[in-house]
């Protein structure tokens, strides 16, 4: 037995019980005569106290000689302290050591093991199994656990049935890019690493296994963005024989028993918003509505003059900054250059100064008059002490930019609060998006996606205009869900692969076995995806995924603890049938 | 809303109730003036009635065109009925339509949707989402789901992390194959899918996560043997500070748990046996204990006559089989030809006849006298009644071939109760076990496994007798589970890998990670890990475990369903930097 109890366990009622307690050495403090130490394992720190007069003095000389994250077993008597420390749950207690093991010395770590410590992204990633021992990264791995068993146990118990979907299927070119795994049984064929588990939840539909869920990992072969990985956790889940509502009472009430179980927040009723609206009062289909700040749109009542850069503009539009009149000269150049950044990428800023007394005061007072702009407060909702700033564009661009530039200002006036949780349906997504790159429509959610009754036919006259039966779940700002109705016959799914740009070869190679289970009795079906790595970040009042996930990959989607990926030998590659093709 | 109960749910008192149901079209019985449809749906069936009193004449000609699997939607009014059905839970009831919607039409299903199915293993992989329709195939993928959440409940509850580990991990040739994935963005190099997350999970520990579990898909790239998957699900599970039997205590109690929870059967304490006694009294590290037919060694008494087959053996084997007396010369010519088979292997079969006067008739009465055969009675508890089936040959082979045919006499004598639980702890395996192909020895378990305390020094000398801190959990004659204590410091791991042939450099580009962590304070470890796959079909008293799972693969580790593996585009392979280098 290597130990009675654990570190954060014992309180003054243990007083003078003999215990056992192992873990790591977190601090000694030597006083000569009288030697402290700190011994943490996951379930806290307890003071280990030794002296000249009650321990033996070989025991005292080798307690001295512990490092840093040295493996130890103690056994002794659990005494009151003289002086407690409120700040730990043991902070009354020390225990007078009689015996001690080194169970495993330790190397001094790279870096301190502490709330706070001194180590750099990198070298953390590197000694990852050394970063979990810090409470942060630890904290954070236990409160994912809480939160993934109370989803299981909510799902279940509203009739959900968790079922494993494979790992190992086929690669389909339409979406992101797969990571394929080479098959040596069958020469010259792939598996795919699935992106998400979606033919296979719409396959059990048709099966009749009319409620299910699963937390699984995909996989999306992306060059990656900050905050991305290459591998990642959804919580999957599908219904049939339901409609659109259903689907959103259902996890609707699963994030209000989160948030309510896991935060002890109580949120009624989740607010639904359109698309357009979202697009339009926050730039943004994934608005924070913690904080108001929407936009106001200013055609009407800027392009009247003669001031070119709004008159040529496909949309001018401005948000009140609260008490932003505030503002330096300086500070407001400052703003400007930052919307300026090619992250952000405007061409420049206009902004209007609402004064206290009523008049306003802009950068383009020499085209617009007072009577202008107290119509551009009135339609910002800007306030005496409100700094109106406007940006003009093209429609996407410039919403995508003051979008970025009101998060970037709740950021910095404290609108963000993480204890605060404002959840989001956003409604009615478009069925398909432009990409300016292939020049194409593609599928926005995916091209399972149902259209809204009746809005087939659009797809030929306007496709861009064409809503699905697609919905987002968004909180503070962040999509941690999204689903949509699913089609569920085959003549639509084949229109849809068409107006896709499948060949209907191409169609039938990939999904054939989709649209062949749909001639078989496939029930109308619908579902939602929770990005899980996400969602529990935000559950936990942060925002980088990263201290979510146990062992992440950095940027280059390498794991540098491992050092993988790694070459492999040429034995398997030949058995893979497989040769190295290096471009450099 | 589609329905306002499930095909399962109508009993007598909701007579009279408007309901709406929906589902899939199980049968029509068309009497002509009066239709009854039973309607069928994941939690049961109703029946349906339409007559031509009652029923709308439109909806009575609808009712008659209805297909076996159409999906329909249908409202109506409960009504008991007048012959009651006993055999199904709403067999009181039926629901007198008045109103009928088909919600999709379905093609003739290539078998029947009957627990009984007359469709081939082929064609319910291929329609697989058809055979989910049936209930032995719903039944065991619901009972999966069960089985999972009371193992996450039960471990949760006892402290219990569950933790994700990755998924896109480094090859290492140590073991079985790995399924590679090549890495886009790191040219020439490959990921590996993990065959387990064992090194991670050991990384956990020296991270202070001291009681780990996770229910994860692993991935070996092996020849299938029947039964095999390419992909197969673990439940595993890890805990530091603790020593053997604090693991064993911790995953008996599981499995008591299970046992109660899911079969009602109230397990005390698990039986424990040495493995060496085993392979002596059972020819088998995983023996089936709910039956006798102990191995009785009959050197001793054998190898003093003339008879050279057994006088050059280096093991004489026998058991007695329950009853056997009774078999005719026939079908003991049959059970010669059976050890005989290839699968097998036995050059032929000794027999002795227990006859019900005290007599013994042995195949070899040439040899062997009266007081000889009584022995041999004597040894393997044969009763009168009984037949003595002897075996020999090489030690191993000859108990693994006494062990094949002790099994296929219990099958046929019924003595193998799948509603029986005979749990078994097998404890003490040999580290390391020969390789005859590549004539060295391989860790058992795996390189990480320890040497029992003292028998470090013994694998200079007799490594084939090092026994290991290994333990292996066995149900019903099957491996439900296996684990062991692991090696926690730096130098026995590098002295492990060195015996196991790797050289200091190898170890350090594959382990070097793992082994740097044990220089910063590796706690003492060890774990377990249950194959979830087996022990659901085990619990659900089945030995096959094709039907726990969802999606399967066949024997060549393809999905028939969506046709995977299968060629990926040129691009896909020009972007990985990869050729395919086939063959044939």
């Amino acid at each position: 037995m290597y130990r009675s109890h654990t570190c954060g366990e014992l309180r003054a009622s243990h007083a003078n019980k003999e215990v056992t307690l192992s873990g790591w050495v977190q601090g000694v403090r030597d006083k000569g005569f009288m030697v402290y130490i700190d011994v943490r394992d996951r379930y806290g720190i307890t003071q280990l106290y030794f002296d000249e007069e009650q321990t033996e003095a070989s025991i005292l000389k080798n307690a001295q000689k512990l490092g840093r994250e040295f493996v130890i077993q103690v056994s002794g008597k659990v005494q009151e302290r003289a002086s407690k420390n409120p700040n730990i749950s043991t902070g009354d207690i020390e225990v007078l050591v009689s015996k001690l093991t080194i169970l495993n010395e330790a190397k001094l770590p790279p870096f301190t093991i502490e709330d706070d410590t001194d180590g750099g992204e990198d070298l953390r990633m590197k000694y990852r199994y050394l970063d979990i021992r810090r409470n942060p990264v630890k904290d954070s791995l236990i409160f994912r656990h809480k939160v993934t068993q109370e989803v299981r146990n909510y799902l279940s118990k509203e009739g959900f049935i968790e079922v494993e979907t494979p790992y190992l299927i086929k690669s389909t070119p339409e979406g992101a890019r797969d990571f394929v795994v080479p098959s040596r049984m069958n020469e010259g064929q792939f598996y795919a690493l699935p992106q998400s588990p979606q033919t296979f939840k719409q396959l059990l539909m048709v099966g009749g296994m009319d409620k299910y869920f699963q937390i699984v990992k995909c996989f999306r072969d992306e060059d990656l963005r900050a905050d991305r990985q290459p591998e990642f956790t959804q919580i999957d889940c599908e219904m049939a024989f339901i409609e659109q509502e259903d689907i959103l009472n259902a996890f609707e009430g699963l994030t209000r028993h989160l948030l309510k179980e896991i935060k002890g927040v109580d949120i009624e009723k989740f607010p639904r918003m359109q698309y357009d609206d979202a697009m339009r009062l926050y730039g943004n289909d994934k608005p924070d509505i913690r904080f108001g700040m929407e936009f106001g749109e200013l055609n009407e009542v800027t392009q009247h003059k003669e001031f070119n850069v709004f008159n040529k503009a496909e949309l001018v539009v401005g948000i009140a900054v609260p008490g932003g009149n505030s503002y330096t000269r300086k500070e407001i150049d400052k703003l400007i250059d930052w919307v300026k950044r090619p992250q952000v990428g405007a061409l420049g800023m206009v902004y209007c100064r609402c004064n206290d007394d009523g008049s306003f005061k802009s950068s383009v007072d020499k085209f617009y008059d007072q009577e202008d702009l107290a119509k551009w407060a009135k339609i910002t909702r800007a306030k005496a002490g409100d700094l109106i700033c406007v940006l003009s564009g093209g429609t996407n661009k410039v919403r995508a930019q003051l979008s970025a530039l009101r998060m970037e200002l709740a950021e910095r006036l404290g609108l963000r609060n993480p204890d605060e949780f404002a959840p989001l349906w956003v409604m009615d997504f478009p069925l398909l998006e432009w990409d300016e790159e292939t020049e194409r429509f593609h599928a926005m959610h995916h091209p399972f996606t149902s259209p809204k009754p009746g809005q087939l036919e659009l797809l030929k006259t306007d496709p861009g205009a064409v809503k699905a039966n697609a919905y987002d779940l968004v909180l503070n700002g962040n999509e941690i869900g999204g689903g949509s109705i699913r089609i569920h016959d085959k003549a639509t799914q084949s229109l849809m692969f068409d107006y896709l740009g499948f060949t209907p070869e191409e169609a039938k190679a990939q999904f054939g076995f989709l649209m062949d289970a749909f001639q078989y009795g496939a029930p109308p079906h619908g579902g939602l995806a929770f990005g899980l790595d996400r969602l529990v970040a935000i559950l936990g009042g942060q925002e980088t995924i990263r201290d979510f996930i146990a062992f992440p990959k950095n940027n280059s989607g390498r794991d540098v603890m491992i050092d993988a990926p790694a070459p492999i030998d040429d034995e398997q590659l030949e058995e893979l049938s497989l040769k190295l093709n290096l471009k450099s």
